[in-house]
Parts: structure tokens; sequence; C-alpha cells
């Protein structure tokens, strides 16, 4: 995997993608005299996406990334001058230009930790960004379930991403939640996720057979003897094919042999057959046959085949076979385990059916479904302000799933003897912390009386990221945080990773407060 | 409105933003001697979004400002060199240096006009961005009709969007299908999209009411006399204000009121409030219309209110009723008409009732579901080779579904003598262009026959945009498309416009080829 490339943020946000109320606030504010009040705010979200009972903290790089960059350059300030009432101060464009993220603290879950619907990550001033839940990671930590540890899943959404760069993010926290690799060029150059990609239906339809290379000759692998005709060995291997399929050799399509040719002179150790731009059947398989079969002759190995039309699942079952009986006729024994790929709209209950026992697909390529979250689009989190100068701050509105608990806060995750998960628990910054092998009074969410846990383990669960705008510890890499994000989901109990109607995991308060949900009733407004 | 700042493409998307494959490919028609093979796409879409019967198409001048900017630098190159074969041959690399938009020509329906499911826009070479039905401008606007032609709408989505830069998209698509403005400062620096805003909860909450502002003192609006300290003449006037509404002077949060008089100090002439941080009726609207009443004696009038939670209609009823009486009471009548603006997750249902006859919202904030469109979050397209060096090209798969029609296509709108759209025809781009005022026979699809037609006007849909990489005329602005939206919008017959269970608009094939589902059958595969 290539090292990731941008590590200051040429491909962050810049400072202006934010909405104008954090300028009109902030020119508020520094009318006030209180441009530079120390500000604490809390980002949460309340439900779990897709009906599920976990989520994947992500974000941390991208929120560094953007924090140790953020710099107003003069056009940015130019642009806010031109969009804030003409009389405004001069003074006020002047403390703009002088902002950075010096004196700002960041608190967070570790990047591809799990992530319960509660206190989740602290940002110091108002109108960053901060890390949260991702809904593509988490997306992708539910396929990954679903297809089971075997399979290779390679991301390819790119096109159906929103807008140039939201393919970008997609891509990024694909691979995070568990994909093996994206399509994306860029998402591999600039976060150093591994790409794949082959051929796709354009390539084949734009051959018709009567191209004519200039150059058909390809050596042996090994590098020593002659070299051969690959066009004119892959037409030999074509009459046994036929033969041996119950094939008339005219059938198999010549563009789309010509264009196996092709790729195969361009990628002799890496080829592979797109199946279906004709006939499966009777033509991408056989041309398929002949050309790999050529270039076994002289010493490669095809690397596999891809289906993006028709019942995949059932069609891979027929290949598999047909690759097997040729394995045998042709004495080529690697040809029985080539790879099958698959793509074409697959989303949660298709990939299900081509993960199920027996099934013959060994990589899945899913691109919509993994990047549009079709379940659920958006994920809602709430970001909050609840101290200033270290006094909490709340709000009370006529909505009470819109009110939010005032103070700075700390969480804990409770672990049994066998590492499984217990509960987190969640309690204001200033009380003692939970001990292991001590027992602790919570309150989970909507009981009527507390409950007592004994953890054999306690994990601190925000961990200081940035303090005044210096890292604290180096960020883990995006492949270390991937591996992450597979051991914590191996400590979640089954009841609670099942993806459909899962038992929700839980969120406690401590005591003193009384349950968590009446936190705010102690606090005056 | 500002002007488009970015004409050449610093925020446009990097030539490594595409799929492997087409670095890939782009190595296998190399190597067959076919780089420089003239070829040509066609881009298309199946079905329309949200049940609906048409989409917008859009994405014009993103893929000019790609297709202008296009060149691989150094270091992509490189990275490109990194994931293919170590053996790759080094001219091929020196042809990738070489590569930029010359030789292309895009042709494309103009930015912001209808498209129906059928040919749209083609480009010349492989792997490039062509412009295409948008779904977050069509989503936006279905939203505009559902409001009316009178309510402002506000997109404010950023939050929601993919990724860091899936909001410029998301904001600038949306202002062109109809929205009035957004809350994304960079879509109005780099897009020159309207922007705007005003406060948060946090402005509100973050003020307790013991702050001193540095200088309290607002001259009045016409520039002439003393200034006068705005907090101390609220608190007068709140006392007013109490008394009317029959509340308690203390009951008004002193520290909303400190939010309101700083951001008032900030924004004299733009001074908005919003209502729902602590309780709208005891709280929010008394302190609102204390300061907004203590600017009123000084020349200032408010210029809105904002609601972010509740019932948002029937807040604004009462609102709007305390208005006319505050009015009245205390003859500033300008303060009957101050905009009530609300925002909570509204969706198509809820603005409907919003936009509702009577009701007293006037702007109306939506995030979520324009930007992800969670009714239907992504819009497949198909874009496919149809001809290389001229000669038709096409796949025919298992699944008839993804055939394709091979040839390049020339596409037509007709409309009557009133203006209104009658169907549009897609033909071969060799075939006679069809004549205003004269019959023509075409086949509507899955028709047994064809029918007959005399359109009073005929506008050929597809317009050369670029040529050899020039651009062939000069670019509508962002601000003249949103226009020809409404426009082409109006055109439309109610009941192909209507939202829920519309008539589908007809794309009729030419008789010469028979119906356009079976062009397919003449050509050979």
């Amino acid at each position: 995997m290539a090292a990731e490339q941008d590590p200051e943020g040429r491909a962050a946000a810049r400072p202006l993608l934010t909405d104008l109320y954090q300028a009109t606030m902030a020119l508020g504010y520094w009318r006030a005299g209180r441009a530079r009040d120390a500000a604490e705010f809390e980002l949460f979200f309340r439900r779990c996406p897709f009906g599920g009972a976990f989520a994947l903290a992500a974000g941390l790089r991208d929120c560094v990334r953007f924090l140790r960059a953020f710099r107003l350059r003069d056009a940015d300030v130019q642009f806010l001058a031109s969009v804030l009432p003409p009389d405004t101060d001069p003074a006020f464009f002047e403390h703009l230009r002088s902002l950075d993220c010096s004196e700002v603290t960041v608190r967070a879950l570790p990047e591809g930790c799990l992530a319960f619907p509660g206190g989740l990550g602290e940002g110091g001033v108002p109108g960053l960004e901060v890390p949260g839940p991702s809904l593509v990671a988490t997306n992708a930590a539910r396929l990954r379930l679903i297809a089971g540890p075997e399979k290779r899943l390679l991301e390819m959404g790119l096109r159906r991403a929103q807008g140039p760069d939201g393919g970008l993010t997609a891509s990024t926290y694909s691979y995070l939640g568990g994909f093996d690799s994206s399509s994306n060029v860029l998402a591999g150059q600039l976060r150093g996720v591994p790409v794949a990609g082959t051929l796709a239906h354009s390539f084949v339809t734009s051959f018709s057979g009567s191209e004519v290379p200039p150059d058909p000759m390809l050596a042996p692998a090994a590098g020593e003897g002659p070299g051969v005709d690959l066009a004119a060995k892959a037409q030999v291997w074509l009459e046994h094919v036929c033969a041996h399929l119950g094939l008339g050799v005219q059938e198999p399509h010549p563009g789309e042999r010509a264009a196996f040719v092709a790729y195969a002179l361009a990628f002799p150790r890496a080829f592979q057959g797109l199946l279906d731009s004709y006939s499966v059947r009777r033509s991408g398989l056989p041309n398929f046959l002949a050309v790999a079969l050529a270039l076994g002759e002289l010493g490669y190995r095809a690397v596999g085949v891809r289906l993006d039309s028709g019942d995949l699942l059932q069609q891979a079952q027929e290949i598999r076979k047909v690759f097997r009986a040729a394995a045998a006729q042709f004495q080529v024994p690697w040809l029985e385990s080539v790879p099958i790929a698959v793509s074409n709209n697959i989303d949660e209950e298709a990939l299900a059916r081509l993960a199920q026992e027996g099934s013959e697909v060994n990589v899945i390529g899913i691109g919509t479904s993994v990047v549009t979250c079709p379940q659920q689009p958006s994920l809602g989190c709430v970001y909050k302000l609840v101290a200033v100068g270290g006094q909490p701050r709340m709000k009370l509105t006529e909505d009470p799933e819109k009110q939010t608990l005032p103070g700075s806060k700390a969480a804990f995750r409770l672990l049994g003897s066998d590492g499984s998960l217990l509960m987190d628990v969640l309690q204001l910054a200033e009380e003692p912390a939970p001990q292991a092998g001590q027992e602790l009074r919570v309150w989970p969410p909507g009981a009527q009386e507390p409950c007592t846990v004994r953890p054999a383990q306690v994990e601190p669960l925000l961990r200081l990221c940035l303090q005044q705008g210096q890292l604290c510890e180096p960020l883990p890499s995006l492949a270390e945080s991937r591996a992450l994000v597979q051991l914590s989901l191996s400590q979640l109990s089954p009841e609670h990773r099942r993806l459909q109607s899962p038992a929700q995991y839980q969120v406690g308060g401590r005591p003193l407060q009384a349950p968590v949900d009446s936190l705010c009733a102690g606090a005056s407004p």
C-alpha cells in the first residue's frame, strides 16, 4: 500500500467550506468582546444508522488535517467582507486573518472505534469539524459482516458519489470500514487506499477483431526463449476450447477476443476477462479460456474473470464448473481456482446471497450501495456548546429531543473478563473514573433504578488528540484504523453485532447525577 | 451575486479522481496501437428519479472546467506507474504526460434544461465526465414546485453532504434547481451562489447575561445624533413587551437577550432572532421584540426570526399574530411583516404543509433532504461507447436492460404552438432533422405502430459545447441556467410536472429505424 501522500491537507476542506452563520456569529462574538473566550463543544448522535446497534467513529485524520492547515487566506477574508455588512469594522477582518488553531484542543474516540449514541468527540472552538460517526464506514462494516472475512470487497462507487470530491471521502471510509480496495485512484494517491481495476465493457466493444496490434508478440514469463504472437496462439486455443465446450468456433465474438488479447499484451501477469459484453457462455467464457490458455503456455496465469449482469451467483457456479472441467481437460490445475469477480447494483440482500455457503464468487464490487447508503443516506449528528470559560451551557427547547446536557463529559467503555463489551458509561469530567474490578452503579437509559456492574477492564473513550493545536500522539495509519474496526467488531456480542433488530448496546449514566436522561434537570438554564 | 471566481477549475475534479480501470484500459489501448483512435460515448439514464417524470440536466460547467484543466502532473503519472505493472513501457507514461483534451468534442443538453430518459450528452474520449441529469438539481426543483414561487428556500445541508467537498456540488445544484441561497460559504466564493446565515443556538446559549460588551453603544441608522446603549434600551422595551404579552419581566432568559443584543450590535441592519433556544413564547419572542423595538427606535428594522423545533407552521401563525398585535400596540407597522424562517428536517411532506395557503412561514431552510436525496440517494446513469472511428459499437448482454443502441445520435424536442412540450425524438445523427410545421411519424416507446405529430417548433437538444477542446460558445452563468430551469418547468404540462404518479413524457424514435426499442436489432454485433 502506498503511504499517505497528503498529510498536510491539500485535499482537506477549505476554511470557507462552512456555513455562513459561523462568520456572522464570529462577528457577533467579536463585537461583544468575546472572540477569545474558551468554548467547549460536544458532538454526539442519537440513533445508530441502518437499524443497527453500532456505528464506527471516523474522521479524526480529516479533522486534524483541517485544523493544522486552518488559515483564512486574503481571498477568503475578502469574500467574507463582501457578504458581511459594508460598515463592518476593518479590525474584525484583521482578527480573521490572525486566526489559526493553535489554541484548539480536541478529544475524540480513536479512529475506527465503535461509537454508540451518546457523547462522542469534543472540539474547542465553534465551527470546526470534529470526528464523529461515519455513515459510510459503518455501512462498509455491515457489508463486510455480511460478506464474511474471505470474500474480497472492492468499492467502486466513485461515479455515484456526491459530486467530484464526495468520492474521495466515500472511498477512504469504505476501506476503513472493511473493504479491501477501491477503484478510486485519487483515494490511492492521497490516502493510501489500495486501488484495483481492470477493464470496462467499452474496452471490449471498442474492438471489432480487425485491428492489427503494432506488436503482437509476447515474451515468455520466465523471460527466456522467443516471443509468441499471442493473438495467433489464442486462435489455436480457441479451437480446442470450442471443441471442448461444444461450440462452433465462429460463435465467440472476434472483437471481444481481440480486446482480451490487447489487455493480455498489456497485462500478461494480471490478465482478467470481462465476460458479459456479448454472451458469457457462447463468447466471453470461450474467449477468456482461449487467451488464458495461450498465456498459460507462456507461463502466465490469468488472475480473474468479471461478470456485471444476469444471475451472478448461478453464473459463477457454472463458470467454476467450466474452469474445473477445462483445468482437467487441458491439464492446467491453476485454472480451477481463477477468482470470479461480480458487480451490478449489489446491496445487502444481494451480497448475502453471493456470500452464502458454497458460492463460487471470490471478489465482489459494490458501488452505489456502499457510497450512497441508500438504506439511510444521512446520519443526524448533534454538535452543541456545552461549556464557555468552564461554565456549563445548555439549550432547553420546545422539543425535548433537542435538549442538550450541559458540562464537560468523560466516557468509559466497560469490558468483561473475556474482553467483550459490557456497556459505555457517560459522566461529568470531574467525577472519579470507574475502576477495573470495582463494582459500579450506573443508570441504563430509561431505567427506573440503577444497576450494578463490575468491569474487568475500563477503557477511557475520549483520547486527547490535539492540545493547544499540537498533536498529542501520532495518528494511526488508515490501515491500522481499519484493523481496529475489525477488532472492535469482534469484541461486540452477537446480539449487538447483528444487523437486523439487534439488542441496543447500553450507554449508562453515573448515579451521582441520577439517570443520564435527567442530567439536565440539575442545571440552571 | 458574486461572480464565478473559479473559471479554471481549482475546485474541479483532479485527473486521478477516476476509476483505476481508466488507466489500465489506457495502457491496453496504447499497447494495441489504438491510443489515438476517435471514440464516441453517450450518457443517458433509464428512469427519472423520485418517481417523477422529469430530471434536470446539469454539470456542463464542471465538465468544461475539468476538460480545460485536464493534465496529468508528474506526481499523478508517478502514482499510476506505482500501481501499473513494473515492466510497463516507459513510453506509455510519456504518452500520459502528453495527454490533454485538445481533441475532445462534447455535445450536451443545455445546463438546466429538462432531461428525460434517453440519449443525453456525448463525450469524445473514454473516462471523461460529461454533463448528465443531476439528482440534487432535480430534487431541488421538486422542492421548489412544492414550495411555490413565493417562499424563499435556503439550502443548509453542508453538514450532511458526503465528506468535505460533496457539499460544494450539492449547494451549487440546489441553487440551480431553484433554491434562493445556500449557507455554504465556499459555494458563494467559488460558484457565486448567494449565501445566507445568521446565528446558531450555541451563540444564544453561550451568553449568560452577565457579559459586558466593550462598546454597548449603537449609533442611529441615519447616522445623526448620539449613540444609545442598546442593552439598556432593550431592557426598557422588555418591560413594555412583557406587560403587553402578560409575562413576568423575569421570564425571558437574560442570556438570550444578551445574545440578541450582541448580534444586533454587529448586524443592526440585519438583525434576526433565533427564538427556540429556551422557550419561544416565554423567552425568545419577548426578547426578540424588545431588541427589535429598541433597534426600531434607532431607525433599524429587524429582518427576521427563525424557528428550529416544534410545530413550525402553528408557531409561525402564533408569532405572526403576536407581531400584528405588537405592531399595532407599539405603532411600528413594519413589525407585522417581519419574515419568519423555519428549519428542522423538512422533507417534501413537511414542506407541503409549510407552503399551504395561509401559512405565515416566509423562509424555509432545508438541509438533509435536499442534499442527500433520501427518497433516492443515487441516479443510475449509463455511459456507453457508441462508435469508434465513426463505426457503431454496441453491447449485447444477458440482461436486455443493459443493451445499448449503437451509433451517433441526434435528439430533438418538439413543441406545440403554445410553447408546451409535446415529445422528444431520438434518431441517428445522419437522418434529416424534424421540421417545424411538418408532419412527422414517430414511434413512441413500446407502441405497436407509429403516431403522427406536427410540431410548431423543433429544438435540437444536443448543443455543441466543446469542439476540439475549444469552447463553442460562452457558458451561461449559474443564475442564467437557474432561470432556464424555471422556464423549462413552466413549459412542461401539469400531468408531466406533477410529482406523484405523473404521466410519462414520451421520447420517441423515428420510423425509418422502426421503434427505438428495436434499433439495436438492425445492427450487427
